[in-house]
């Protein structure tokens, strides 16, 4: 057994509270970091939120993802320990993941992308379809939609600052309800408790560079979206039902202009409803990644 | 107390299954036939499905909303006992609609369209907002949505043909499961059963001009999805999950386009969704109903 398989099987013991960064080279020369976890054939490569590193991930709903299959979590280009600078257009952070995707060497993988994460996702499976067997889309917003011009005030407010604001986190993340609330509390100890193999902090060059993308990707355009059209990939859209970094009228948006998506919106939940309902959207994802073509 | 107040109390004894026919001349020179059960301040006015007339409203859901409000259900221009021949555009039934509503002399209604009728809602409500207050939007979906170009084939062979088909019926209305299918015998017998005060037959004439309505309605044009964003009315949209005659995924569509819609998608249940979930969907209709502004 070589020294990455040991480290491999004592991250499979320990899940993703603990586990490795590991580092690979792309062809557009930016060394990737990223954690994987897992086995399986088409593995499940994640793309993150607005100013999130590897260590953004609920380690809850990695190991629920991981318990079936392979999960490979990345910084994209100028995030936390990845090389380079964030760019400032979806398209180009698109770019980026595919560079990371052809670096490990995957045939096709599915994805699951949350938040900005899935700008990226739909970004992807337009430019490089053959790519993808099947997307996730988490919180999730076709481009050109009315209304979501950047986020809203108070929450540009609670999660835009220079500095972390672990109340605005929990405003954003998660509903206004003591459920939810207790959830989100649990969820940030579990988040930001990690004391070892931490990753690099993201940037506010990273910030400023994902908020033009989104404003940019916000543009209201009607036309831009019969974009995801194009999109005949197995798709599942899925939110909670109060988030107010991106409302659910855009997963419904987003699922009926898909041509082969299912919606499931998860009550009493907001941005972070992946996390505060871990197990049902792992189980949720486990099925539709499962499901017979 | 007057012969009608005597015949209203005695309708609202026996519920829908067996109301009389009621009668109304419009300052369009049609004698609108109707019927109404219960009593409130906005009246609850029904926009009927694809070749429905009064008889087709399922009398378990009628009851169901008429013990918390007034409802009245009617047949459009050409359909059953009203007068007139049958237009055939959806612009055309909902100027039609609202004569009947003038000629009621209602000063401001909520809708709850169904199927076709719930193409004639949104149209009143681009038409003449002021004149409604809330609207439900049940198996319903935006002009121009890609793919509904028309009822699949086997759907109207189900339920196109000049004779009704009663096992097309339970397959399109209905789920095909058990729990759905006998849900459909049910509602099957309390709309097929009615012996006294029935209505007239649809004409070939209604199914004909219906069929090119929605046929028309169906032609693909993304830009026309940018209409109902006009529609700022609070909007309840609903559909069976396995509707197979207008797919859920209108009504997401539907509900991401709208500016204040809510959603719900009741499961194991196809186009007579509100027909086999009527205490449920009835519940929710009222909930929607009294929601404070």
């Amino acid at each position: 057994m070589s020294a990455t398989d040991e480290r491999t099987t004592a991250d499979a013991r320990a899940g993703y509270a603990d586990p490795l960064i590991k580092r690979v080279m792309a062809a557009n020369g930016i060394e990737y970091a990223y954690r994987e976890l897992g086995a399986g054939e088409a593995p499940l490569v994640l793309l993150q939120h607005f100013r999130g590193n590897l260590d953004n991930w609920d380690p809850a709903l990695i190991d629920d993802l991981a318990a079936e299959r392979r999960v490979v979590p990345f910084d994209n280009v100028g995030v936390g320990a990845t090389t380079g600078t964030t760019p400032n257009t979806v398209e180009a952070m698109a770019h980026d993941a595919i560079a990371f995707i052809e670096a490990m060497s995957f045939q096709q993988v599915d994805l699951l992308g949350f938040s900005i994460g899935s700008f990226v996702a739909q970004e992807i499976a337009l430019i490089r379809p053959d790519l993808l067997r099947r997307v996730v889309l988490a919180s999730s917003a076709p481009q050109g939609a009315t209304g979501m011009h950047g986020w809203a005030p108070e929450v540009i407010r609670a999660v835009g600052q220079p500095e972390p604001n672990p109340q605005g986190y929990l405003d954003v993340f998660f509903a206004p309800t003591s459920a939810s609330q207790q959830a989100g509390q649990q969820a940030a100890g579990r988040i930001f408790g990690r004391t070892t193999n931490r990753d690099a902090p993201t940037t506010w060059q990273t910030r400023q560079a994902q908020y033009d993308a989104v404003c940019a990707w916000g543009i209201p355009n009607h036309a831009l979206l019969q974009r995801v059209a194009a999109i005949d990939l197995p798709a599942f859209v899925a939110n909670g039902d109060s988030d107010p970094m991106i409302l659910p009228r855009y997963s419904y948006l987003l699922a009926g202009l898909l041509p082969d998506a299912r919606l499931t919106i998860y009550s009493d939940s907001a941005h972070g409803f992946l996390f505060q309902h871990h197990e049902r959207f792992a189980a949720d994802v486990h099925a539709f990644l499962e499901e017979r073509a």
